[in-house]
């Protein structure tokens, strides 16, 4: 039986609507970059439809839909423009907490990947939808991204298909301390280079840009490269976990620039320790993310969160901000241990699945509340 | 980017299909009759697309998506014809498990209610799939269905989101035996009446047709109606989880037969105690589906597991199953209480969360272990 | 340095002494007779002594102290007569409850084991014991008495070390509603004969005795023979926690009685299941039990509580409690199945360790709760 | 029923001893300082008692009784010389593996306090005790001492009786990685000074003798100030669990030298943070430390674990680690953060409770299992 009611309302005329994630501000459509972004719609209503576009070269999207804040689908939106039942059948006169969540990052290597909502669709109400009392930012490589969380122990594709921002210790750190969320995360690069090298394939370069970590004209054109507006969210707290991919290129072969013909190599000496000065040169690289980190957000803690695949940069991470602190005299920035993923909580493709990232969400939330004396 | 190498296989032309769950045979197109029921590849290829059929007046259709056993993705098919993608990008050397299960029961009161596999695409072999060691057979109610394993605890609409063929016990239990398994289940039935007194809504008087639960023509025409063929699937355990609704009908209002203007009702004592006559008819309703489920699964353990939303019934099950082995001698008839939901492990609409379920297959499987000697 | 303020109390000069078990009353000593009998102290001073005494010929006494509801201390009393110091060293303004607590079972084998407590010894006040607000009585076999919960799982030698009274089922599931609780139970022991065919090792013939499992003229002159003060202590809730070594009967040897030359054993029949008759004769002595429990305990639920190394027999003791609410219409008895022991919870001897104690004391306290409307 | 075939073995006698922790070498009697020292044996025989003697002015003494590496008994032992029952009765011709473990550290507050064992008695043969493949040290503070493991959370006295070596993540490691292990541990001292700003309370000014932190001419007659002997026991792995009371200093009252009438305070600057130069000193104390520590343990893997009470020297530990590090090359020194305990985990007296000690051995055998290619 077709629902007769429904009306059609573009994302850019609806007054309740709560977008999450770092987006350019426009709304018709709403361009998805991060991972964990989305929307939340407050619906008294029996039915409700998303419009969902997605376009990609080789990287499909996927999304995730919750309703009063408990996962219940979650799927390929493969080319075109598509019209989704969130909904239907539902007691028209009680209120559903709604959220669309992209559950992939934002993937560099494919320049025509993209995700974007257009419209909604319902048979009642779109209600306010409280904001929270805290804002955290989270900024991350793969581990943060959700790489790993779905799947099989024994997937190895690099697919959209294992990401995930729901069973994302971001998501569960900000849901325990009832707080707003952003994700800044990309898979494989790191403080100073990605795990292979490549010295563009770090996180702080990008990190004013609405998603700086993106290319090609039709990202351009969506305001990827915009300037973030900083004023408008400012977090409580910004967690850093960058640093394993850092680690991953003492070990990896060197990355050529081939129009210049320079060579990058983080470089191990015959010991097997680290060259003194290539860590050097990621400490700094630290330290200036550090620096600009707190241009942007001004009253944010600041914790740097690592250890969930191990923990050999920690001396350098503390060493940078170790020497942060002691130029600035900025006591808002401090380093936490994440626990390591073990043999009972690896995912796919060896990284950390949902019970990994339940544990650090455990831990994470614990040190959060105490530094907001919650 | 489009793959051009995808080809499309009917189901009826695909050598290596395996379907799950009690069917026609027919599958031109399949059509999936059962919560839990579905269709298994082993898939050598980059990329696969499913093409599905969803028609209902009221509910729709709800199916989980397997890779290797790990479920990625379900999702809501609303009415018409649609392909889905399964998987893309996958190396393509790779051999890939995959399940598409239908996560919601026949849906009785919905005469138009009906979902249907036509066909797969993809650019690979679809290779055989092995047959599992054991077969389970599954009869059961709302729990069963895995009515409250989705969505929030304060949910109460009766839709299909609530429900999970796959964080369900039976799927649980049977991977814990490696066993392929079938179910079949109804929201509210019973062993003698519904919940509500209703006296053909139990689930005995259909259980020889392929899917008896269902009404209306166009189920008729599927094949719902035809007998089983017992033949083809002979199981090594039936487990029955009846009890729960024949326990509610005492407390629920009659029911009247508006056609014969006969009243049903199983009534109390003032006392609040069961009416003698009255339990012993439910007593006897189980003892006569023990002997109709020895007619059909001549060889099988049948485990009456009972217990998960209390055990009110235990006594009489106890009496109907001591009755049956008396009378018959056959001693491949057993009990077993399975462990009550708690706060903890709730789900919505007050039916056991999917920490209940895993809890009852963690202990239904090991009582099966220990029957079929593993 | 000496404590010079201590000062010695007889038990029986002690007004704010609560004496916990079935005992005979006399208090100068007080005889402990059952596992988890023992004495309970709110102690406002620093320093606390008991005196104790044991006297066996084979097997030694074993108790543990519980400071504030937490073990502290547990360990062997050989022959003689103790002072045991049980604190020292504490905040003499601050009020202590103390359990002196019987780790082990009366030895029915070893007629003079005995353990007895003559006085306690302080430098402070014996303040008022609150009454607890429910009671709670178990009777069982070795399960009950806590043999196995002690010692690694390759242990095989019965001695007293290996059997708790505080990582017990009985005690954790008193803690978690609140309650006192008497504990009646006997290794090896049945409802109707030993594990071994003995017929005179059945726990009901000697439910009446304060302690009549026991033997011999000193227990005699204790008064463990003596009617049991019934009216002293109506329980709120008896289990029954008896089945386990009825089964065991058949699988054994018989046993002759060497006076009479009579011949008892349970019979399997060649197909291995139960003789008809033994297994009535099992039901029978079942249902007797309850109709003298219920003579004893005239408000009591009574629950028999079966399951933690299988459930052969629950089908006979659903027939037996069934015969006996058929006949008196008594519906405040009902069965539970347990929670069956696992690999990961099996304790010494085979026997259920710590973790299937609590596990059944989870099942058993929410049970009870249900029963008793909390 | 007396054992008539027991025969008293002083310790000095005994071939298959193994001593553990660490002592002077002498056996007649042994002197126990250490929480966790002890004596292990391998008993073949039924029956085995073992001479302790006890001596203190304020603080009894406790021990462990582990059989097959289960823990069975804990007891106080009060002032003289008492033989304890460890078992009896049990089946001679089996091996039992024994420990008795000292539960409590040396109490530098207690002059007279000692625990010695003097002889064994048992009817059988005393058996060789393998060696474990590796050995670890840990060093630490009242946390390491395993204050607060044992006893209600309400617990506030400071006396021995809180005190566990065996629910301490020292032995729980240990076991888990198949090690011996030492302890080096004293409630209340930090690497600098103690919590109370006590400057001579630090470990480091004590770690070459047996057990520096005793006082008074008793300990000195028995050999508590000399020299340890390093050579005759060499870690594999150097735990360091300090900085906890370094951390509490800065927030406690200044402590004044009598004799000198020189203070002792560390300090915060008035906006909380640690003065500079204090926390420096603290540096400089735990970098010397290292220096120390290789000195006596020439290829140790040295882990300087901290965490389990918050981590606010956490930054200064790096730094100190960092700098010994880069001035010696010596890279087998490493830092790791362990759990902190939450309000699931605490134990009494405001300390990590069992469950805390199990969650750091979890962690702490996992990074040590990978430092020695585990």
């Amino acid at each position: 039986m077709k629902n007769e009611q429904l009306t059609v309302h573009a994302l850019s005329e609806i007054d309740n609507l709560k977008v999450h994630g770092r987006t350019t501000g426009l709304l018709s459509p709403l361009t998805l970059f991060w991972t964990g972004s989305g929307i939340e719609l407050n619906v008294k209503g029996s039915e409700l439809w998303i419009e969902v576009e997605a376009q990609y070269d080789q990287y499909e999207a996927w999304i995730s839909i919750l309703i009063n804040n408990v996962p219940i689908s979650r799927l390929m939106l493969t080319e075109g423009r598509h019209w989704i039942c969130v909904f239907r059948g539902m007691n028209d006169q009680h209120i559903k907490n709604v959220r669309i969540v992209k559950d992939v990052q934002p993937m560099s290597e494919d320049a025509h990947c993209c995700l974007q909502i257009h419209a909604v669709k319902c048979d009642g109400q779109l209600l306010p939808v409280e904001d929270k009392p805290y804002k955290i930012e989270f900024i991350g490589d793969s581990i943060t991204s959700g790489e790993g969380i779905i799947g099989a122990k024994s997937e190895e594709d690099w697919i959209p298909m294992w990401f995930s921002a729901i069973h994302n210790y971001t998501r569960i750190t900000a849901d325990a301390l009832n707080a707003e969320y952003r994700v800044i995360a990309q898979s494989g690069w790191g403080v100073l280079t990605s795990w292979d090298n490549k010295p563009h394939a770090n996180i702080p370069a990008y990190y004013e840009q609405v998603c700086g970590v993106l290319t090609g004209e039709a990202n351009e054109s969506l305001g990827a490269f915009d300037e973030n507006n900083f004023a408008a969210w400012q977090p409580d707290v910004v967690v850093v976990n960058l640093g394993t991919n850092d680690n991953g290129a003492f070990y990896s072969p060197e990355w050529k620039d081939e129009t210049t013909g320079r060579i990058y190599k983080q470089r191990l000496y015959d010991d097997g320790s680290y060259n003194e000065e290539d860590l050097k040169a990621f400490e700094v690289a630290a330290e200036n993310f550090l620096i600009k980190l707190r241009i942007y957000n001004r009253n944010a803690h600041i914790v740097w969160a690592y250890g969930m695949i191990g923990i050999p940069m920690m001396p350098a991470i503390y060493r940078a901000v170790d020497s942060y602190v002691q130029k600035t005299g900025d006591n808002k920035v401090s380093v936490l241990q994440l626990p390591n993923m073990t043999e009972d909580t690896v995912g796919s493709r060896s990284h950390p699945g949902a019970l990994a990232h339940e544990r650090t969400a455990d831990e994470l939330s614990r040190y959060i509340r105490e530094l907001l004396s919650l």
